[in-house]
């Protein structure tokens, strides 16, 4: 079957205080903010403050990597597949996290939870 | 912001008695089969029968939709934003599910609960 491209369009970025990548950790607590494009801001109706979202963006900053990945990097442990892990070098480095939905005004989304860095460039929005 | 383009290809593609769109359903018992490309089967060690995945893919068959519908399609709902929506109609037409992992066998991964077409084309695969 050929390899056919997938294209994509960035809805949106992601403004967090988080600019560069730092080691894994907890990212549960992170507060960020998605600006949805304007022209997108139709889409969110319906959406409430609480709710549970998943957010699917892209890993713009990933390096590739190889398909066999110690697990947060750390050596002590063994070699995984990359699809039995959550890093980021991915073949695809598509990122999906589920986050709570703090705040909405505009096209401007207030959430916890979103790991992602500083001007992430967004793919969709679902309820999670 | 110049709208870059995000480019990704497919890792495999999916299996599925259902080869058409359908109307929206439960798909939580549909069993279906991820043929992923064999240069990628080194990505899969670790996974194992009965594990929780998240599987990513590109919503092939789903002609554009406009930001504001009804859910499931029915008229007789409030019309809803995208966001707000599972509906395969979306900006970027990405779709992400959970499903159960029942076998593995090389690069072929057999599931329960993929509400993906016949030949969808996969981008990602992650535990859940």
């Amino acid at each position: 079957m050929p390899q056919e491209n997938i294209i994509y369009r960035p809805i949106g970025h992601v403004r967090s205080a988080v600019k560069r990548r730092r080691p894994p950790g907890d990212w549960s607590s992170e507060l960020s903010v998605i600006e949805l494009e304007e022209s997108y801001v139709d889409g969110l109706v319906g959406l409430e403050a609480g709710q549970r979202l998943l957010i699917i963006f892209h890993l713009h900053l990933a390096a590739p990597g190889p398909l066999l990945q110690h697990p947060r990097g750390d050596t002590r442990e063994a070699l995984r597949g990359v699809f039995a892990l959550r890093s980021p070098q991915r073949p695809n480095p598509i990122g999906s996290t589920e986050v709570e939905l703090l705040e909405i005004r505009g096209s401007i989304l207030r959430v916890r939870g979103l790991d992602a860095l500083d001007g992430t460039p967004l793919l969709d929005i679902k309820p999670a």
